[in-house]
């Protein structure tokens, strides 16, 4: 009998929010590596943001997952087949092998990671993609100096914990924002944060930026923006001159529904180009797919000291392959307290 | 009696679209200069678009026109009085006189014009602001490379006809997009653009769209941004990835009211940002007065080349100070052909 390995597919493409009926367990024969391959046995899978935008059909920088297709993500596991001499079993490896149990990757797709350097589950979130995210964009495109500001939100997640503790170590003001009061007390006392604004509290934009005033008084140098919606609003007329906004997601934004809820948003589309003009702001979008070649770097600087407990790292674990929707929907809403995954084995 | 002076002062804000009862003629004595000043009287001055936004008390780069206040603005004229060594009667200068026969400025506030090296109007146009103005952003925002594809719009206009002009000597592809079948024709037998698209034959941006995706089979690097509006809407699904946007100013939304009917477009907050994030563009606002360390390197390279004629120059000429108020209401719905300055003696 053929060992059998469990995926999850998308099964609707939504409408709005995600809901568990988008998604499907199914069940099949685990693959066969073939030349050059690799079969990893999945130990944890990562789940971001990203993946809303997989979901849709709409144009974006990467192509949709196909109805009946299994989700799109990063995961890392043990190897137990090889056709590559890079590879051995018992290596461990991450990889984009879906929301799985198991998957056959190309072995120069995949990335070893060592167990002796720390938790395997660091290369999904500090010192994997959302962490080289964030360091990427702070410091590439953000361009810090000491005694700037700094606005971040999903502070506690893992892209904005980055990204305010190393503007930190460079010696920014660094001001979060988050989602609930146990948010914001992690964002300041685990991660450094010089002050964090609970976007709960606060029901539009106008009230936001009152805040944010009381915590920048010198205005705001850079936004690192991943949500977009009311957190963009209040930060917009707040921006100082020659500011800079790396763009690397909106999360608000996401459930949108192709983004046409926007159409009746106080933010217009006149407002925020006038913003970019009149401050003289560098507006600029990436992913960090486009940046591997920098990856290394990133590694040699930031794992050295997550090591050393220098970079904090705060991870949130679900349970159980099953367990991925119900976590996926709960992070698009903010209910995970760090980085999110799932413990497939 | 002392000699008397005209100028043009802000009656009341613009509610909308201005109208010639904004404006104010008034008269009074010439001023006499100070230490170190010197009194030029104006022969030329020049109408621009930015003009448009010192009339609104809105926050902004620059300081708003006070009601009452002479309307802002460069001219150029000779000098009649001087109590500085910089300058002496017969002398042209250009400086921020206003709309006025005569004006008053410190000396270090004037940039003297050589009427021996050409018609000394290019120091409003072409050898002056806009012509800078479209030149930098063009060279050190925009990056054009060869074999690029690059899109501006008012391409008749004194900015527009730079950035095409040196865009098409770099070996881009140079799109412009003007109004009217007059204008189109300019664009590409006087300045040389490859195509011109008239966006008045098109009622919205889809449509304004298809007629650019048949000249720019490549999409588009390069968006040189002065209009917003339609224009913008069309053009921002093409954008290319790691295209590149510099921001010098939105006419389209400038009698916008405060940008307020922006709320209504068909292209949100939300879908701009998208753009700017799925293509990796970098957008950047900027205004040439930052960038003046850098204007004798541009006059070195771009003044040669309007003596030779490789650099075409299009004015628009309104005769009398009295004909600013109607020429600028012009300006702001197109009807000039080229750059527009009033003879003002």
């Amino acid at each position: 009998m053929t060992d059998q390995m469990q995926r999850i597919t998308l099964a609707s493409r939504p409408d709005g929010a995600p809901t568990p009926n988008n998604f499907k367990m199914e069940s099949g024969a685990v693959p066969t590596p073939g030349d050059g391959e690799v079969l990893v046995r999945v130990h944890y899978m990562s789940l971001d943001p990203y993946m809303r935008g997989r979901m849709d059909d709409a144009k974006s920088y990467a192509a949709p997952v196909p109805i009946g297709g299994t989700m799109e993500g990063g995961a890392v596991g043990e190897v137990i087949a090889s056709n590559s001499d890079a590879f051995k079993p018992g290596d461990f490896a991450f990889g984009m092998f879906g929301w799985a149990t198991h998957g056959v990757q190309p072995a120069k797709m995949l990335r070893k990671v060592d167990p002796s350097h720390g938790p395997i589950t660091a290369s999904l979130g500090v010192l994997g993609m959302p962490g080289f995210t964030g360091y990427h964009g702070l410091t590439e495109i953000g361009r810090p100096k000491s005694g700037e500001t700094l606005v971040v939100a999903a502070a506690t997640g893992p892209v904005g914990s980055m990204v305010g503790q190393v503007a930190k170590s460079i010696g920014l003001r660094t001001v979060g924002i988050a989602g609930g009061a146990d948010k914001c007390k992690m964002a300041v006392e685990t991660f450094g944060f010089d002050a964090c604004i609970d976007h709960r509290a606060h029901d539009d934009a106008k009230s936001l930026r009152e805040a944010l005033k009381a915590e920048c008084p010198k205005g705001i140098d850079i936004y690192f923006e991943n949500v977009g919606g009311k957190v963009l609003e209040a930060v917009m007329p707040m921006m100082n001159p020659h500011g800079r906004i790396p763009i690397c997601g909106m999360i608000a934004w996401y459930n949108a529904g192709g983004l046409g809820d926007g159409a009746n948003a106080p933010l217009t589309a006149p407002k925020l180009w006038r913003n970019i003009l009149v401050n003289f702001l560098s507006v600029q979008g990436f992913i960090i797919s486009n940046h591997w070649d920098k990856f290394p770097a990133f590694l040699s600087e930031i794992g050295p000291k997550v090591a050393s407990g220098e970079i904090k790292v705060v991870e949130d674990v679900a349970e159980g392959l099953e367990k991925a929707p119900e976590a996926f929907i709960g992070l698009l809403q903010g209910k995970n307290m760090g980085k999110q995954i799932v413990k497939v084995v």
